[in-house]
């Protein structure tokens, strides 16, 4: 199939009552613009038959390929095999794997099966089956008239992971994509949208292959470089000088590629020197060690952590002294520096990091809503304590300690 | 006009590529869907003068109302205009107010207007011209072959400035809509969308207003009820007739309404009862310490707690028995229950819950990956443990298990 027509269908009522944006359509259709497959419609249609079938009989007289999104759970309301079946008369069967794990999950979870929730093991024959790895309903790629109709849960994560694994190899496959595209995300820390834009304008402007996309994300700002080439050497022979030439100028905050988080890196760099950290938190509440806790491995390196919310857990389980609060308050440099210096020795850890301020609504202690501290202390004898004035409601400014808390302890480890 | 069927059309490839999402069809959909306009259809159409005119075509012959954003701005590609005169053989004439506004824009910025901007000026003959307060396109009403097409810009401030001032006030009265609409939503943990339709199938299928809908969120499923009435009263009646018919069968997973949190409702409750509570985590890792922090207040009612990743920190800081853990390992309800009991004794409060768990990827003293057990203990002697078996990957497996861990305590605490 050469340049393939494609489209995306969402069907779910949620969507025309405005209760969720169509960021399905979003994704799938970056995805295959990356690979180079055009889509030339989105439609959003709701939970009724008519409707639905209408939908894809118009996608069906204009597009080579049809995603549908949506529609395929265990309720009355999820429509989509009846409206293609409505369309294309084919017949469906019982997916014997699927309902052996849809079987399995009620018994694992001691619920009692309702009967609805054999609907969603239903597949068209002759169809292609995409196991889901993350939830009940199985996809289908179906081969019709010529046509290729792919059938996706609505829910996104499992929408993802679909497309991910099983859907976008099978599209390159057909549409024969012979032009290798290479695409690597590089990522930054401490460094802000518009300055990092600032500092390499001249080498985004000076070329177009790779493309060079800056965008601000909430872990910080990535860039993502697309290049496009005969072969595989020369796409990555591409990307690989445009990023030193970055490196060259933002080379500083620079920490990761693709998938990679700060907190990997932080893991990974533990590992690697045989340190052992632990954290005493008390605005980011447990933020800042379940971002470490979700590294896969983070049993090797990570003692554990003390959210010392109370004062009274600060001192009693932390032993910070009754003086420092006294004197100093909890929200300050010396109630962090005690908090970091402590939870090392009380969970006997190499490396401890505190964090201690206000994360509003109200003002503590005298002290005004985004003031934090964070105090990054080792077993032996570094020091070292910074203040900061986040801006932004409760959540953000819990969320950009635990970053900032990140950035440092990353850096310290890299250096 | 009465009931009429509504859609919306976005016109802009950047959509089709995924740049963006279409949340302009989100949010005016949310504003009508208040005001009881139906609206069966999104599309998204690229920018290409035939599948624009073809996107028209199809929406004129199933629609009241067509309201279309994008391709009214300056450039060759704002092809919106062009694609309805060819579906309409309306004329089209410069606004001279528009075209003024324009011109004025260009003088007061001293740059020199390229002729391509007088685009953005024609509007069709005998047109609503709605005025654009905080942008160069005007929008435009347009009466043809007894549909209304609505035209607004795609910028998302511009298009909800013309949506609030102009177009609502004239759909509203153009649909004879006097009815009051209140909405109330119904949340519920505990209780699977498909078991929780199941139960309340009757009710669902008995009644139409108000309309009664349920979904499946990240914290639980949520119903929205949402009626219409000719008085504020008489809707708020019909919520709450409903509200209670649907509470009567599933009242024992209904946990709060409108945006209540279950973190929220634990805090309010442990401030009611006057108790004192601290967390161990292994695999949630802090998540659970954290969402509680995320309620502002919660310091009245949470100690803290402990992340006991390590073994030997559930051992040297918990006072986890060694016994324990060699006979029964770190996964198991002994170690669990102990881990409850001594974090309450640690950090001296009256409630305590544990997390234990295999996260995954690897299976963990030959315990499967999704293995949990969440045990809460109290200081006056209740004591409970419960085994789960989570699916998903590593993330997956440790918000369920808070989740989870959530819902338990509020069940404890409402009892």
């Amino acid at each position: 199939m050469h340049q393939p027509k494609a489209e995306i269908i969402a069907v779910g009522t949620e969507l025309l009552l405005g209760q969720i944006a169509n960021t399905n359509a979003q994704w799938i259709s970056q995805q295959l613009a990356l690979y180079g497959i055009n889509i030339y419609h989105h439609t959003v249609v709701g939970d009724n038959l008519n409707r639905v079938v209408g939908a894809f009989s118009d996608a069906h007289s204009r597009s080579d390929i049809i995603i549908v999104t949506g529609g395929l759970g265990p309720t009355e309301d999820d429509l989509t095999r009846e409206a293609f079946q409505q369309l294309s008369k084919l017949d469906m069967v019982e997916h014997k794997p699927s309902m052996d794990k849809i079987e399995l999950f009620f018994r694992e979870h001691k619920v009692v099966m309702t009967p609805n929730n054999r609907r969603q093991a239903r597949v068209f024959t002759d169809s292609i089956v995409l196991d889901n790895k993350v939830g009940m309903a199985p996809g289908m790629i179906v081969s019709y008239d010529n046509r290729k109709w792919v059938f996706l849960p609505g829910v996104p994560r499992e929408m993802m992971s679909l497309v991910t694994n099983d859907v976008l190899p099978y599209l390159l496959q057909l549409v024969g994509n012979k032009a290798i595209i290479k695409s690597e995300v590089l990522r930054f820390i401490g460094i802000g949208e518009s300055i990092l834009e600032h500092e390499i304008k001249d080498i985004i402007h000076g070329q177009s292959n790779p493309t060079i996309a800056p965008l601000a994300t909430d872990s910080g700002v990535i860039i993502r470089l697309t290049a496009r080439a005969d072969s595989s050497e020369d796409a990555i022979r591409l990307i690989e000088e445009s990023k030193q030439e970055i490196l060259s100028k933002i080379g500083n905050f620079f920490y990761g590629t693709e998938q990679q988080t700060l907190e990997q890196q932080i893991v990974d760099k533990l590992r690697v020197s045989n340190k052992r950290l632990a954290l005493a938190e008390s605005l980011t509440g447990g933020m800042a060690t379940s971002k470490l806790v979700s590294v896969s491995g983070a049993s090797d390196v990570l003692r554990g952590g003390i959210v010392c919310y109370d004062p009274k857990v600060k001192e009693g389980v932390l032993g910070v002294s009754s003086k420092t609060i006294a004197a100093f308050g909890t929200v300050s440099e010396e109630c962090a520096i005690e908090m970091a210096t402590n939870v090392c020795l009380v969970l006997d850890a190499d490396i401890g990091i505190s964090f201690t301020g206000v994360a509003g609504p109200n003002e503590s202690e005298g002290k005004p809503v985004g003031m934090v501290y964070i105090a990054v202390c080792t077993r032996d004898g570094h020091q070292q304590v910074e203040e900061f004035r986040f801006q932004g409601d409760r959540d953000t400014i819990r969320n950009r300690a635990v970053l900032k808390g990140l950035e440092i302890l990353f850096n310290l480890l890299k250096s």
